[in-house]
């Protein structure tokens, strides 16, 4: 007998490639633009007291529960601190999510073209699921979600697809399953959708996560926030605390804290990003790409002609990487996020020599 | 029937009190001293990097392989990057080991007093566990690890005790042990105990978990590693990825390699903290306390007469904080963290009012 005998098995995870060198990358979503000034501005300050003689945060344990982030966040959302809970990102939040709220032999339902890690979590905590099709648009099916079952995850816009649905149309979900919790995952909800937040005032099961990796350009700091009542966030908090009390740390905290407070260039930002994805649609059309209206900082597209991965090819041997899945009913299509305006012009250039 | 069926039910933790004000804080193992400057140099090298066009690392995803602490720790260290694992603090690599490694349906063991949370982590992951006693003066017992389980894992020093095992008593163990992993907690070894790490070299089986909360000063920013052969470490990276890649973020990647890198300021530190802990010991006796002998940067003691729950609470009215337990075995004994000389001094003189 040998210790790899009981080795957890897992099925090893895909990320977007990080390429370094010069190269466009349109792969993983991430915002184009620097952060808000404000957080390299807090930076300095927080090197500041480091240099200085005790007075630095560093050396403490973070507070648990990350209150300079909540505060801020509270404040700027105009919600109560209680209904706010910080995480590692919202992958961290979400893990969290599931194993404090998905705990019953009924499956959980979510979307069959969707986020690839809800799957991965239901394995992790050993939960059941079920996958509910999209239709040919990619759009879920509302009255599939009226159903029994242990708990709903739905993302809103949908990922990769970039599909929005009416706050109404959710709000049906969330009334039919008050018996369980519903988890609404609103990661890119900033670019031009409406989020479902005012709803946690009338449910206490609904749960709604966001995530400063997208709308406030700090992927690389991984702040994730989940919305609920007070007994619902509580919950989530008892789960956290119970299993690993200090995950947040001092940088992520204060920068974040920074960053939201800097209301003015989160909506600029956002509506460049915005500008330049209806550009991108038009464009695309132009070069005979198809795809369901999108709503995120991506376009999720398939070209009338030319297959997906032959474009995904040919377009990372001019370095430009974009996102394609061999996966079922999705192998055609490629997930482009939207960069900045010269690297759009540059890849619009690139996909006319290629599909032509 | 309500969602809050299927709620997660958790024991809540309780975690060392984090007071503000202008108190004496000796209950949870921090470093008393700021990190080495190195670390502020760096943060203010980032902001600045952040504040120009585009530069800046944190709009980003981190490096999910944490490439350039691994780098940095391999290099001061001696050991290959490959046989490196780095974590959101110790806990959170443990609380991955376990999940990675202790897949058996025999008991993993471990000692009855020592770090709280490996029975939750145990539980979070639905492992069957099984505590073996220490002896009296808060030993192992090594024989008793000389048994069929499912894996081991031990702190050396332990903790709260602060006792250090001889690298030759944990070998046995370690051999004994080679169809299961062994995990040796190392939170603590820098403040006098000696490594296992030159033991990888020989145990494929072996995993050395260390912590930069403690000697490096740098609790607030959440890195742990983990050390061991190429395919134990492999393992462990697999099932990280697997369920959430990214969760060290830029900052605590880019100051930890600036901070392992200052070896001078390192060892300054420590010896600092290890000349402070001899002469609190000294006091200590003098005061009438017992304990067993720390090579930690903590001393675990009881007083002769004064019960140490009396004693907790009337440091604490003096805004003197350390960390007692309600729990068997151990209520009578409180865990003082080494402060400064200052700080020390006055909890000595605090403690000569109180028990006499």
């Amino acid at each position: 007998m040998s210790w790899e005998e009981n080795v957890r098995k897992v099925t090893p995870y895909t990320a977007g490639e990080q390429p370094s060198g010069k190269v466009i990358k349109l792969n993983t979503n991430e915002c184009p633009y620097a952060p808000s000034p404000a957080v390299s501005e807090r930076m300095r300050c927080l090197a500041e007291m480091e240099a200085g003689t005790g007075a630095g945060m560093l050396r403490k344990y973070p507070d648990m529960n990350a209150t300079a982030l909540v505060k801020a966040v509270s404040e700027v959302y105009g919600i109560p601190e209680d209904r706010i809970f910080a995480g590692v990102g919202s992958d961290d939040v979400l893990s969290m999510a599931f194993m404090a709220f998905f705990n019953s032999d009924t499956p959980v339902i979510f979307p069959d073209i969707t986020y690839s890690f809800y799957d991965v979590w239901s394995e992790l905590h050993r939960i059941p699921y079920r996958t509910l099709p999209l239709d040919e648009d990619f759009r879920i099916v509302p009255e599939d979600y009226l159903c029994d079952n242990g708990g709903v995850i739905l993302p809103n816009p949908n990922a990769p697809t970039g599909v929005f649905e009416d706050p109404s149309v959710i709000e049906k979900i969330i009334d039919f399953n008050r018996d369980r919790v519903v988890i609404i995952d609103e990661a890119y909800v900033d670019f031009g959708g409406k989020s479902v937040l005012p709803l946690i005032d009338r449910y206490d099961n609904l749960l709604v996560v966001q995530t400063f990796s997208k709308s406030r350009a700090l992927a690389g700091l991984r702040i994730g926030l989940a919305f609920g009542q007070e007994k619902l966030i509580g919950y989530l908090k008892d789960v956290k605390f119970a299993f690993n009390s200090y995950t947040m740390n001092v940088p992520a905290i204060e920068l974040g804290a920074a960053a939201v407070r800097d209301t003015k260039y989160f909506e600029e930002t956002v509506r460049k990003i915005i500008r330049t994805r209806e550009r991108t649609k038009k464009e695309l059309r132009a070069l005979c790409f198809s795809f369901a209206d999108s709503e995120a900082n991506f376009v999720f597209a398939a070209h009338e002609r030319k297959p997906a991965e032959e474009i995904f090819k040919e377009l990372r041997a001019r370095s430009i990487y974009v996102r394609w899945w061999n996966k079922p009913r999705i192998s055609n299509h490629l997930r482009i996020t939207i960069g900045t305006d010269e690297e759009m012009d540059t890849l619009f250039k690139a996909l006319k020599e290629i599909v032509s």
